[in-house]
């Protein structure tokens, strides 16, 4: 049997989403995976907009995810969808992957993983009783210094962890602009779209996560100041947290989406006995490696000097910059690697098993809850 | 009848190659346009490795560029390729790109456009005869802050231009790894498959290209020196050139391969009366913008403030690095828009024109010719 | 009568000491200032040599601060120091400070202020009584873009200020040096010449001073986590805390002495309603300013766009690079302007009344107090 | 016989210069020196003007440089000045320079050395009969990265040099200030005070002088464009020169005053065979060092990883910055330790050596004279 192309299906992604994009850019940049359907809005006119332009036949094209899963189910293996693509909503997360898990379709959906931490813990155990094939689009852990953060400390190089600090400012919440109704800001302040945290559940949670798989270590206590600094917002725009990790770390992790001016501001250090990094999301081809007894070094993707795994996850030869769509592209390739290997019954590379997956979205869930509990209580510490 | 995506062909590309991937992920980025069929390699065996990665069908592998496009022309439309992307060494281009265009195919090639002047006239003669669609790869005019600062000049913000500086150092050719077979270093120094020059004909092309484009002014003299710094290499690995402008700006072009530890720092300075802007490859998400009587601005992709065009061409939000992959892929959207457009009997949006063309291939050969004969003379300046 | 110099002389500074020489240079720097007199060590040898290094008389090297303020005091005006740079350990602030002004000189004096806060309310008590000119060296307030930065807020440019971030990572303390009896370490690790904190101290009371100088505002309240990284070492050298301003703003104030690799990372970022601004001590020639609505600005020195009081504290043109020197020349141009004006008995200008005085002093003192509170409490607030 | 202060005397540096500060500054930074006299203007009153501002008595003011060496000729030793600080327009530069040296005074010189190259070896003569110390103050090369990237090279660690490029960008003469008696802009271009260049003259030198510093290498040939950019302007305000060095490498040096938006942007560039390194003014406390074969380093003051002539010529630990005014400090550190031995019948050691001399001043003359053949020539190539 001739290899194929993993097919993918979409949820959510339709006019003025600008996250179904880039899931869309990342899966098929590498060549192995298709769209072959969507269920992009609620709105099925809306949707066939959508399809047409992905080029998609109009029986391919869903007014809803149900009824997209209970179709295509029925098509033959090869012809209909591997994967589900959620790129919804944060609040239309759990349906869509909790269904597509029952009848048996791999799941990438966007973060944070679900509305509700029961709804996370649902999906797990949903994962571990079908073995399907769960990726959550934590997508700044798959820049290739990323990568070769996590692979210098795992082998040691900057020596046991001490300080981290992770960073997540971004600015274009200042103004009330979903009163506006802008699109992005509109469904992210809302409640009852978003969750019960806003700036730290959208984006507090990567800085989590970014902190976590660059270390290798777990944050084990919290203590966190969230606010709410444009007047009416309903959610969070803004919050600091002090962290400790298990191995005795202490670190600071903040999100925030009223930095006035900054746009994408992820960065990240860590502090180890020997040594440091320094990693700033904005401009991703280059990492700081700071030394207490020689000089800095710079890190950049496509050279030979980085673990393989950084190398894993570059297309192109040094001073070629790749940015997130190719992160996004890698965590894609891993999961079309992974469906591959269960089509041809063969194991995976260690290499396409890196990606952030369902307990990486639990963990976050369990972060926006513990955030939330720190943030309303007079204790200082709380176990995480 | 339904919209379908337009299909491409590949010549080259084979196992080892790096531009061949890069010209695949750049077309395919956007969806718009499909690999249907390629003759990747001389060698058939290499060719059908590459066909099967690409998941193309037996049939669709072709033994040569000849057969491919003989064969495809043997197909109805839409399922025959709609044009041929070239991504051969320099030697190969003109034979493919010539008998592509007169089977009425449209082309994107890499460049350098040929292997001598001669060969890029005769095909400037024939798409202007055909009026088939050509693009030539200067893929880093495709980066948005590049269209930026040619719309600023367009628009006359910086005034009158006075001095331009383009520069491309590369340090990958210090050593003298074609002896040690490295496929990418054996063919770009070999005058039999480069052409009459090495350094300055694979990059400083680029340079050239990138001047020109940005500021919207003809070189018209120049003053050369080219030169082999390591031994025994039989072209050029270093040029330092003099430039003038039509408009009676001055500046200096150079290129280097041997400028140790520099990976691809193609950077561009322009200065006119009111102001200046400096762009530098690889962090292409940001550009300095320099003015005589207030601070300095940094401009970044996905912003409102920007024009037109360079919000044309980008996909995502502020602080959502994209890379050179993306530059390509604006090329690529650019020549499917345009040939789309020919199938449905429409005009192209004037956007979509914007992307380097034959003329520009046929420019940067004669460049190569003036550096030469520049760089052989006793004489000052050698128009061009 | 002619105008004539300042007289300075010193306590602290001798053989090992690195901040008594900077002391020296900026003091100097201007030409409005010389030293005269000095008690360097307790070691009278060691006070000899660095006497003879500064070319005093034999007779105005003294072999302790009562000798030297006693001996001192019996010259005339204009022969006699005008006011005493104190350079000493911190448990040797107190002292000469408080007995220089119980004799009439004025006093510049290295921070923290004193050994307690017992101390440092008795030299705001003497201050007040004696009106003397007391100056603490709160340095980094003495670069000019941080005095733009609070030129800035204070015209309401980043409008109401939400957000504050303050940083000062170093990696010197990351192995326990003060074992090996590097002078540096040595005090500033032990608690009977440092005071009751190591890191906090030395350098968060500078982020706190630049956090506070820079937008005008107060910390009122505060969570600290402070460690000991580094096993056996008594004080703390790395400490986390979270803070809230009297305007509602929410910040972090963070330092290290175990950030390995890291040199001297004193930043600071604002944030307003309209936008925000960056400044890294390391690169202090230039500042960025963020907007929500156009492009980030690049502030320089030197330049005519730039408010009154930071071009007050510049000596170059643009693109001539000033540093830490040259900031502490600040405050002593100040003070000596200060002094100057008494001895004409004139007004000084508003500008030089604008370097940090005993009220910082105290402050920082009672931030080191609340700091240990703070991590010594299961309380999540302390009020400050 | 104690050992005493270095006195200086000053010409030039009235009222609105500016170079006659940093001088001033740079000299009595670390306290040897001390400026004991002055002929600051041709104007008596406004020499009157400044000397108070410099605390001078008022017969310690002069008229005139040929009044003031005469005067103080009849000093007796360590009260007379030791030596000549020269910091007038270039047409003044010869005559004090001379009579200083005739008198027997030692003579720190700003550039370009003098007026015509016929002065300067008139001055070469002098200074070789006379046995007196002579500094030029090409200051830029007293950083200490300067040195450490000339340590470097002369070790060989970057293998032999093949490509050199130094440039030295100012944007300040975009618009025709001159007109509007701005007065560092009237005297440059005005031939009958800057000489007969303006721009290459006033700047270009410098990146001349860094070039041959840092890598040890003369320019033995030379191709130079210069240009009047803003029309009606005498003198050249751009250059851009192709350059060959005595050992094979090729290069380039240009320097501009019509850079739009440029501060001071001198910025060197060397590749050697196995690494290069990259070092600029603006921001000087850091220096890039690339590898053929490692990740890049940062180099930065005050690092035990250093040189021993890097460290030499820095004053503080890593991170807190340095600046021009301590540049030029390390110069007149130098000339002030040279004269001292010479009072003490004592050898400086190596490093006080370290400093540019008459011989670089007539070196820069000379390439003055070059550059104007050249770019009046249709030769390619003028011997140098």
């Amino acid at each position: 049997m001739a290899k194929r192309k993993i097919n993918m299906g979409m949820v959510g992604g339709g006019p003025g989403s600008f996250i179904g994009a880039i899931h869309f850019n990342g899966a098929i940049l590498d060549g192995q995976i298709e769209l072959v359907c969507g269920a992009f809005s609620s709105d099925p006119e809306k949707s066939t907009i959508t399809g047409k332009e992905y080029y998609l036949p109009a029986n391919r094209v869903y007014g809803s995810y149900q009824e997209m899963i209970e179709k295509e189910k029925l098509l033959p293996e090869g012809e209909r969808m591997d994967f589900l693509c959620i790129a919804t909503p944060n609040h239309v997360h759990f349906g869509p992957a909790k269904m597509a898990l029952e009848n048996g379709f791999h799941v990438v959906s966007d973060k944070p993983l679900t509305f509700t931490t029961t709804e996370a813990e649902e999906l797990v155990a949903l994962v571990e009783r079908t073995g399907l094939v769960f990726a959550v689009t934590h997508a700044y852990t798959g820049y290739p210094l990323v990568k070769e953060a996590r692979e210098m400390i795992k082998k040691g190089e900057l020596g046991k962890i001490r300080k981290v600090v992770s960073e997540y400012p971004q600015g274009w919440l200042s103004d009330p602009i979903e009163r506006e109704n802008q699109t992005q800001a509109s469904w992210r302040t809302d409640p009852g779209r978003s969750g019960k945290s806003g700036c730290m559940g959208d984006i507090g949670t990567h800085a989590l996560n970014l902190a976590e798989y660059v270390t290798g270590l777990k944050v084990t206590e919290l203590c966190a100041d969230l606010s709410i600094m444009v007047e009416g917002r309903p959610l969070d725009d803004d919050g600091n947290v002090l962290v400790r990790y298990e191995n005795g770390a202490r670190g600071i992790i903040y999100a925030s989406q009223i930095s006035a001016g900054e746009e994408n501001g992820l960065r990240i250090r860590v502090y180890g006995e020997k040594g440091g990094i320094e990693w700033v999301q904005a401009e991703p081809n280059r990492m700081e490696v700071k030394w207490t007894d020689r000089p800095m070094e710079i890190k950049k993707p496509g050279n030979a000097y980085l673990s393989d795994l950084a190398q894993y996850n570059t297309r192109m030869p040094p001073g070629h910059p790749e940015g997130l769509i190719e992160a996004f592209a890698n965590i894609y390739r891993n999961v079309a690697t992974c469906i591959q290997c269960r089509l041809d019954g063969t194991e995976p590379p260690a290499e396409a098993l890196d990606f952030p997956d369902v307990y990486d979205g639990l963990r976050g869930m369990q972060f926006i809850d513990k955030l939330i509990e720190s943030s309303d209580s007079e204790k200082k510490w709380i176990a995480f």
